[in-house]
């Protein structure tokens, strides 16, 4: 290791890249890269967007007091460097491991993590908010907030723009236009940041003129905005474009080789006393330096396991069918046989799967970039117009278009569907991206039917079910990751009853409520007979199978798939509360309004008074870890339940 | 009548109009604004919007072909005009009225009514689906989207602006740009807006040429996007100006004014086949044509009865004080001791009353514009500078800002005040206004204090313990209207200890639980003598005290005031579930997942089986009308809840 990295290994602090000349940091940053390559080929996470930034990342703590300047990371899966950097070498090994490193910046973490990242378009936001309270506050810090050219669509990157220039705040925008979300970027605003075409000279030349006016006392801050709009003025006639930054009032600067970290530097240096809000445009290329992921940029995303030498993907082969699968493949069956059927995604096509109907029917997919507001009232629109669209956005991701939910589709009682894919705890992404809160937040909402479905059969007969004639708005919710194995491909449709649980096993002492996936743990925690093998499901996967099993209880177990938290199967609940001395919930959410207070809802509204004891998410953000580290240490797995269920 | 409005009368639906001649229109605009005026001096409701767009709504429904295209207002408040030439003329004087017509454009009250209104900036979204559906089914419908400049800055509507030229569609966006929200507008794009200066023979050639080529066949939509650009580069090169729009390729036309009925027939008449999202900006006087009105847009947004004639206000005198004027005083007071204390409102300063601190120290208030996410996140970033923001959304806009609650504030244990003003059914805004979802979609949250006053006194005292060291992320929640009367002003400050109920009157039989105000109509339900008056509470207006007051019942009747949602006070609840027999949960929230699931919620968790009724809002959602109405339709008031005590 030594050998290989002699001069990152002289860094843990900032403070100790800044002793370094400005020749080295060449050096520095081909070490980066080469680190981060090694690491992650063996621990896997978010490859192509860190690599992409290490000269960015190399030039902010040269050029910045971090962590008393502020850098906000925008979502932040491409920070591995500034981790590295800023005193998380030796640890990066734990990345994304259970109690080891965040996948994401972590202000809990380390104080050089200035805002908390994940969900794409806040940095804008929150760095205006972090340089005017500065300010407020006199004090010296100055704040950089680096947002990507897939964030940048975002509506509350818009606002955040909107808004920049109407307090005095010294913040640098760092525009990373790679020209990539996950998948490509889509918009406008994508295409037009492309055809900006900035004359060089006439940047050179207006930000000369401003240091010297700077400098020998001629500008201030009241003549900055004068100034500006003079130096778009000239900008226009110098060059011939317009500016859509400019526009909004903040000054642009670019654009700039993002992989030149001496010119990086240069240009930070440069620009770093200015007052006001700027943006520096950079150029980058995703998964730079590692030739495979420049290539295919989204595979490399987040490319799992590799061979860093010839970058042979590491592929385990799952034994079951991922779930976003089945989305993905029986929604281009069902779009085959109605034609009213379209896809909508915000930048998720590969992650949801929808890629597979937007290869086979291009023109009935829309990937409306990083939206997720405007996905759903899009969609909502789509409906109003006799369209039956599939709208599918992370269960994390759909809390963006909480309000369109609620105004723009349940209100008009739409027909249409909304999938929440990674429902639940996914594991490494950890706090920002587990889809804890969407039964709560969805089960106060009229109108909307909620589903989710113990397998990849249920699942497609669920998505078979939702667009049936008058199904109004239907909400179906699943997991990350693989499936029960069970049989689902080429098998006939059929309609699912709405409202409708379904019993597993009957019995007389304890009835287990589950409600999804999840459901597949209580017939492991009772019936040992009944073992999906272990990489079969997102929850078990590398779990043993409990020795608490109870299947030689004396207990007379019940175990019912609810199916639907709305509506209640209020008939099989009455026949439940009637029959049996216990009920234990079962649901992937948390467990503050979402399905076992719904039975508990049922209960006191029919005057039952059983025990019942609810498992679910306790009120508390999870932290990161595999699925199955979660779900044990929440008592959420066969064990766990197997123990409930005992007493 | 007939004398007055001689055109109008004839005008049943939009056809009717299409049959007048133009020369006509004038004085249909004229006879409209008349008639609004009188409606309104009558019937309150929002005045100023709709007579800024009686030009645009007469000339839109002359030259399309209503209501198979479609017209999407947004936020809708404008749409008056709208409804009274589609077939809603004589029912207007029941607008806002219970069970009458409701106050937004709402696709259950009319097929004119193309899309739901009521939150700003879903309209290119919306129309966008509308648009793009009608072209997969082969639907010749046009779409129009009428936006103002204050509802442009939300995300969403840039999130719309930045997909509409990905795919084929014909959608116009008419931006209605009268330099106002319900306050001034705030933001760079709002200056933008002012600044652009299109050159007008620029317009006129590109048009003429444009409509050549077409003509002769020589424009086809492929060709459409390339003479875009080309467009672009002439205008230009023409105007020395740059265009947001056609940054975003959009056509832009404009501007025009929108007060001139025959300009505004022309130009729609010349652009509404062109193929191609479109924009027209047009420029209107908020309340034209009513001189008070246009002098005072704010005031006149929705300025209750009035004079006709003199345009003299008739504002009843209300005996207790407004809560948002409790909020805006007691902040101001605040704000005075704590110089970290800062405000953020999105656009509405003068409806929480943040105007208060916002002339007394202009510096320390941040109004962002339409932008809830953006409000909460810039928040955040204030609050991790070390400020101490209160951040003011009415609840049913809060929906907005969701995610950013969860992700941007609670995840990092912020100290901050997150004010939800509107909370519980607002009346006669309706639907889309009711902050009914607030406690069901924020308790799921971990790291949240939520908090509702009984009355003026305790909001003052809750406003105070919130900005108190450590005490995490405070959300105080309260309703429209008036307090209960209490003398709340100059009053020493008071902590309230976090989690901790209050007994207003001890019992053994039926325990009330109530959170927030609503409590008051448990106490005016039980004891005869605590009778506020009248017009004191939002709840109880126009309500007569109930006949049946159980005051003289047999139970022994316990009230308790919560006070906080989360964390619940567990001893007291431990308490009571040993002294009681029975429990009412009173709450101004829906009842899936809201205060009385809480409590619920604690009873199975802790082994309790008493009976317990659950007052709040049903899952559905409520229709507009005057609270008592709503409240006594719901046996949410004193007489409801008085039958739910006798059980």
């Amino acid at each position: 290791m030594e050998t290989k990295y002699p001069l990152l290994n002289t860094i843990e602090y900032p403070s100790d890249l800044r002793k370094l000349q400005k020749s080295q940091l060449k050096q520095v940053c081909a070490e980066l890269r080469g680190y981060i390559i090694e690491q992650l080929a063996n621990n896997p996470g978010h490859f192509a967007s860190s690599l992409g930034v290490i000269e960015l990342t190399v030039a902010l703590h040269y050029v910045f007091d971090t962590p008393n300047d502020r850098i906000v990371w925008d979502v932040g899966h491409q920070a591995y460097g500034h981790k590295i950097l800023t005193g998380r070498r030796t640890q990066f090994k734990t990345n994304r491991k259970f109690k080891g490193l965040s996948g994401f910046p972590n202000p809990k973490e380390s104080s050089y993590d200035a805002f908390v990242a994940g969900h794409a378009s806040n940095s804008v936001s929150a760095a205006l908010g972090l340089s005017v309270g500065a300010r407020k506050l006199n004090i010296d810090s100055k704040v950089i907030a680096v947002i990507g050219d897939g964030a940048m669509t975002g509506g509350l990157a818009f606002e955040g723009l909107n808004n920049a220039c109407v307090n005095p705040n010294n913040m640098l925008i760092i525009l990373n236009d790679n020209n990539m979300a996950i998948d490509k970027p889509v918009g406008a605003l994508s295409e037009y940041l492309t055809s900006i075409t900035t004359s060089a000279w006439y940047n050179r030349w207006r930000f000369k003129i401003y240091h010297l006016l700077r400098k020998i006392g001629l500008m201030n801050d009241r003549k900055r905005n004068r100034w500006l709009r003079i130096g778009n003025t000239l900008k226009n006639a110098a060059s011939g474009t317009h500016n859509i930054f400019e526009n909004l009032n903040i000054r642009y600067f670019g654009q700039v080789d993002g992989h030149d970290v001496l010119q990086l530097v240069k240009v930070l240096t440069d620009i770093k006393n200015f007052d006001g809000p700027r943006v520096l445009h950079i150029k980058t290329i995703k998964g730079k330096g590692f030739t495979p992921a420049e290539s295919e940029a989204t595979i490399w995303h987040a490319p799992g396991k590799f061979n860093p030498e010839t970058g042979e993907r590491i592929v385990s082969k799952a034994s079951a069918s991922l779930y976003q699968d089945v989305f993905g493949e029986t929604l281009l069956e069902l779009a085959k046989t109605n034609e009213k059927i379209v896809g909508i995604t915000p930048a998720m096509p590969t992650g949801c799967s929808m890629n597979i109907m937007m290869e086979a029917m291009p023109d009935r997919v829309f990937d409306v970039g990083i939206a997720e507001a405007h996905a759903v009232t899009f969609s909502a629109g789509l409906a109003k117009a006799g369209m039956m669209p599939y709208c599918n956005i992370y269960s994390s991701f759909m809390q963006r278009a909480y309000d369109q939910i609620i105004h723009d589709v349940a209100l008009q009682n739409l027909n249409m569907v909304l999938c929440l894919d990674r429902a639940g705890l996914v594991g490494a992404d950890g706090p920002t991206h587990h889809g804890a809160f969407d039964l709560a937040y969805l089960r106060c909402i009229p109108n909307l039917t909620i589903a989710s479905p113990l397998n990849e059969a249920e699942l497609r007969n669920m998505l078979y079910t939702a667009q049936l004639p008058r199904k109004g708005t239907f909400v179906i919710r699943y997991p990350r990751g693989c499936g029960q194995g069970v049989d689902w491909k080429d098998q006939p449709f059929e309609e699912i009853p709405i409202g409708k649980a379904v019993c597993l096993q009957e019995g007389t002492d304890v009835a287990v409520l589950a409600l999804g996936p999840i459901g597949n743990e209580a017939l492991r925690a009772v019936n040992s007979q009944c073992k999906p093998s272990a990489q079969a499901s997102s929850v078990t996967e590398l779990v043993e199978v409990p020795e608490t099993s109870v299947a030689t209880s004396s207990l007379s177990i019940g175990i019912y798939n609810i199916r639907f938290v709305k509506p209640l199967d209020e008939e099989t609940l009455h026949s439940i509360c009637k029959t049996y001395k216990r009920i234990i919930t079962l649901e992937d959410g948390v467990l503050q309004g979402g399905f076992g207070s719904a039975v508990l809802e049922f209960m006191a509204d029919n005057g039952y008074s059983l025990p019942v004891k609810r498992i679910g998410i306790p009120n508390q953000f999870v932290e990161h870890g595999s699925p199955a580290e979660l779900y044990h240490m929440l008592g959420m797995d066969a064990e766990g339940i197997a123990k409930a269920i005992e007493g």
